[in-house]
């Protein structure tokens, strides 16, 4: 494993999607990374788990942690973790452009939660720097996903550690934050990022629906960056 | 249930403890408050999430959550969720004033973690307020507890959430950060807090040790209010 100039671990949040898994092998470019999975009761959350662990095999990530969050089952409120509430097609998305508002796949604050528990764990085994595949653009309009948010997020960091206050620091990274969708598939592809592994799909967990924004703005990615998706989808090739 | 004038909606992280129980009551004669309360698997949480329910029951709050977070028991480096890691004794504590440094009862980020999970409900309840009974004076000195902190920590809600992008917003409420330990305990006083409910002590689960770093501050702040402490202690009575 090559490693930075200044020897720094870095824990990177790897949900198992295409965008972790290009954070991922950014991550293990640079340095020692440790790896952090959370299941949070997510539709999908079996099959991202095996994502994250499949991926990190590919990477040579060996640090890994895979915990639990019941929180987010257990309030509800989004279409990714209540049963009532239906994933949205995006043929069915009454001609709204994706991001264009705040969908119901948002999960309330789901980043700060995720961000929290990856710092803690990185005052244990003191790791310098988090990686996550946040990306504003093209994405589904999440307000957790937006350099603000990050950039906040940064000073609580600093202000509420033991790491903060004793002249240490972590750091989030969110390298792909800018980025068009199809860049990322380009990078990863520069990378070898391993895509064949990963899970975007929001409500299948078979054979990937194709259909719901996150499928839909992956396969979009793909046909734009020129690139064939590894993995298979049920119905219809999409229009670019 | 008395209505503050905006009649919002309030939420507070109760843990059970004298602090968090002061600033529910708090909280309770404000307007309509929901409780929750994280267990994390510190060594006494079995005895807290009893004293959770009590002090609600006695306040009258009905709208309660109680989460496990399994964070922090798999990632160990606390005193707290550690059992590796005695919880100090104060009078073994090499003579350091409590609050002097970053003591090994630190939970890593912890208030972080359970902000972001306070802000994730009050999201999908329609809270605008979260009170927390952090404590910076008198307090065992952790980074999570100071005014900084929490600065921070709202600009991160205002910029992750969808509430704050939707000009609404979501505030952390921190009533009792400038106060000394003795004043808590007159304010808890005026409001008939349920005190004989509470829980201070980081290591025992039947009677309070009376001299881990919580007891100790308890006890001295009873003293210095002048006030009796409800609950039995093992062992000598302590000096002012």
């Amino acid at each position: 494993m090559p490693e930075n100039q200044d020897n720094e671990k870095s824990i990177v949040l790897l949900s198992g999607g295409m965008d972790s898994c290009v954070c991922a092998a950014l991550a293990a470019r640079e340095g020692e990374t440790a790896a952090m999975h959370i299941s949070y009761g997510q539709r999908t959350e079996a099959r991202e788990l095996r994502s994250f662990h499949g991926i990190c095999d590919r990477l040579g990530i060996e640090q890994r942690l895979a915990v639990r969050n019941e929180l987010f089952a257990k309030i509800g409120g989004s279409a990714l973790t209540d049963q009532t509430i239906s994933v949205p097609l995006v043929s069915n998305n009454s001609g709204k452009p994706i991001g264009a508002h705040i969908p119901v796949t948002y999960v309330p604050f789901r980043n700060a939660n995720l961000l929290s528990a990856a710092v803690s764990w990185a005052e244990t085994i003191s790791a310098s720097r988090i990686y996550i595949g946040a990306v504003e653009q093209d994405s589904s309009g999440y307000p957790d996903c937006r350099p603000a948010f990050y950039e906040a997020f940064n000073q609580t960091i600093s202000a509420g550690t033991k790491a903060g206050s004793e002249g240490g620091a972590i750091t989030v990274l969110t390298p792909l934050i800018a980025m068009k969708k199809y860049e990322i598939v380009t990078l990863g592809m520069k990378l070898r990022a391993p895509f064949d592994l990963t899970w975007s799909c929001y409500s299948a967990d078979d054979i990937a629906c194709g259909v719901c924004e996150s499928c839909v703005l992956r396969r979009k990615a793909f046909l734009a960056a020129g690139s064939s998706d590894p993995i298979p989808y049920t119905g219809e090739a999409i229009q670019a």
